[in-house]
């Protein structure tokens, strides 16, 4: 018997979606024995031409034609946006269907009792192409490693953003004209904001702790940091000391507490997250029994986001055609993570200091670091500039964030001190 | 109602298992809904110690007795040999059992009546441990990317040539004394011969083959070639030249045939695999949708592979669960993969040859290389020995094995040439 699918979006990820549904339907039913039938498909405007060849009465305007159908049984929301796409996946699980999604802002943001639905109503849902395209993650969480505890993950988790400092590191070019190639190339959006101050990849992290940490938290609670303040020489620097400068989610069980954070990190030279290029994202996962697992691709993009969908939708389809509850369960009802404040988080620094080149000033700022117990590790000055100011470079040993924003404040008052401090966390994974 | 688990051999990997299971009972049973019971445990030697807490009659010396007790529905064999696990296994699948093996050598060598009877009797025979130890690239491939056409893999399979090449090219030394150190750490065997000679990888390489194209072929009919000839001058124009030396399993579909083989590749810098260290493994999967993916993590020890022993059984446990056929049917029955001969396998190379230094060499040697076609992209050649001869190197555009093989044989024969030529095939993914 067919499989009935059914779509809510035709736009680039849903076009791809049906590519695949058609160009691998022999292989579909001759390996797996799935018959998978587009049975409906909601867009916006009927008269435009589609990537797939159905007749005219399987589209519809109204994406509850799609819930609706009886004969379908997975829906796929591809539409985007929290409103209405929300209102409408609830439906579809509330209906008993299985829905896969690439929703991840939906999913984070206002997730929870669509997990909770599909958990009461025993459906799936598939949520593979929300977090890093088309690399299998969330399967590997939640199946290839399970039978580890997870200790922590590492992720370059936003494209853009490693596009940009990927190219700043190559060409050792400054932000904005970076952004603005990246828009060229279409690897930003013209409203970049999302990328660029980490809430993409906030929402992806909140999403991975969910799965990893078995806990509910809001992107929002994320510690978040974004990379416009990076410089063409923090990135100079950063090579000179064996890093490279990386967007990273980092997430960390440490007892029964959570340390969720999105920032730019020092990563050393040596840790294959360093090697990350482009618009390439990776995730490291330390599970208790693999130890450190690294997986790398394409994070975005019409056919990678929709062969995750796909993989989820086989996976559904196969229960379905079985006749056996999908696993939706096991991400609801969940506890909220318990996180680790800001002011615990403890971390070596690289600090960029502005200061006037003159006698004294190393060991006054030295001073006030070590009055707050922090030790320096490295310290780097070159030479004297024309304009009088010089970059001072301290690299120091771990210490909580509490510590390190009383010593900083205290430096940026100092006299010889021309611009406030760049502070940029170190990666010790 | 609980799941019987027999285990076959209670060793390294055995003892892992155990432990996973017995540290994460609460999560597989409140999370998965899964009440798994060790029943029967075949070993050799019933005074030897045990890992786990088990009562004395749940002990045996007779696998049989494992395979025969009706309260056992998967089975674990990680005694490994291919006599008598073969015919045990066959036995357990026989009797309907379910069967998870991280026995890599058996299923390359004799595994297809195995996939047969698994694919017959509709049971599960789980195999992500025999492939990249924790690295869950099974699943990958038969699920995570199951909307992809797979059209080429690259893989750093096996630990041991790893960390020697590693170590070679990092402590600037030749083969035998990092086989030795190799050896010490525990990174290669007393006999290390079907690892270094590429045998291991082969096996490895056949069973991805497998899953990737749906097609079996005994790992004697891959191309192979071993690693016992790198020398540190290689090693060391290889890094002049933009590359790492990697022993690397490769398999690309080319139109209905398949090319595999495994052998030393240099490997550009600027590739991801050319950055995996010491004794970890790494697959790089090229998808019709995903593109390029990278996987990376330990391929073998105590753990990583208890891991994926886990990961399968966790999933054939949920199916037994459910009451639903396993998808052990999907790699069999399957045709034979027609290969590609090495005569038209096509590749550029690195060629170093040992000259007498004299004027002309140069001349007759692009002279011969030209006569059969191949053209030359780089050439090295540094001063003057005292010994009189000198390293030339000359790395080539992508030409066929036998027009390569042909000119090869020529230049050996030349007068100035004092050696036969080294030749080191390039990698261009």
């Amino acid at each position: 018997m067919a499989i009935g699918i059914g779509l809510i979006g035709m736009g680039v990820v849903g076009g791809g979606v049906a590519r695949i549904l058609n160009e691998r339907a022999d292989f579909f039913k001759n390996v797996k024995g799935l018959d998978l039938d587009i049975r409906k498909v909601a867009v916006r405007d009927l008269s435009k031409p589609r990537a797939i060849d159905l007749p005219t009465d399987r589209f519809t305007t109204d994406p509850m034609d799609v819930i609706n159908d009886p004969s379908v049984q997975i829906v796929i929301e591809v539409m985007g946006g929290i409103d209405p796409a929300h209102d409408l996946i609830l439906s579809a699980l509330k209906a008993g269907k299985d829905v896969v999604t690439a929703n991840k802002a939906l999913l984070a943001e206002q997730g929870d009792d669509l997990f909770e639905m599909a958990a009461q109503k025993q459906v799936g849902l598939g949520f593979e192409a929300s977090i890093c395209g088309g690399i299998p993650i969330v399967q590997t969480l939640s199946q290839g490693l399970v039978g580890n505890n997870i200790e922590s993950l590492y992720g370059i988790l936003n494209g853009t953003t490693n596009y940009i400092l990927t190219r700043m590191t190559e060409a050792g070019a400054n932000f904005d004209p970076m952004l603005k190639e990246a828009q060229d190339k279409g690897f930003a959006e013209a409203d970049p904001t999302m990328d660029i101050d980490g809430t993409d990849a906030a929402q992806k992290l909140a999403l991975l702790c969910r799965l990893a940490f078995r806990a509910k938290l809001s992107p929002s609670n994320i510690i978040k940091e974004g990379i416009s303040h990076i410089t063409a020489l923090d990135i100079d620097f950063a090579r000179e000391l064996g890093y490279t400068i990386k967007l990273l989610g980092i997430a960390k069980a440490v007892g029964d507490r959570i340390e969720a954070r999105v920032h730019p990190a020092m990563v050393p030279h040596g840790e294959l997250l360093a090697d990350i290029r482009n618009e390439f994202n990776a995730v490291e996962i330390v599970g208790s029994a693999v130890d450190s697992q690294v997986f790398y691709g394409k994070g975005a993009g019409e056919m990678p986001t929709a062969s995750a969908v796909v993989a989820d939708l086989i996976g559904l389809a196969e229960k379905r055609q079985a006749g056996v509850p999908s696993i939706g369960s096991a991400l609801a009802p969940l506890p909220d993570a318990k996180l680790i404040p800001l002011d615990e988080v403890n971390t070596g620094c690289y600090c960029r200091f502005t200061v006037n080149d003159r006698p004294g000033v190393l060991a006054q700022i030295a001073t006030l670091f070590s009055g707050v117990g922090i030790s320096i590790e490295t310290v780097i000055q070159h030479g004297r500039s024309e304009s009088g100011t010089v970059p001072l470079i301290m690299i120091t040993h771990d210490a909580t964030e509490a510590a390190m924003r009383t010593a900083i404040s205290r430096i940026n008052d100092l006299s010889f001190v021309t611009e406030d401090a760049q502070v940029i966390r170190i990666l010790h994974p």
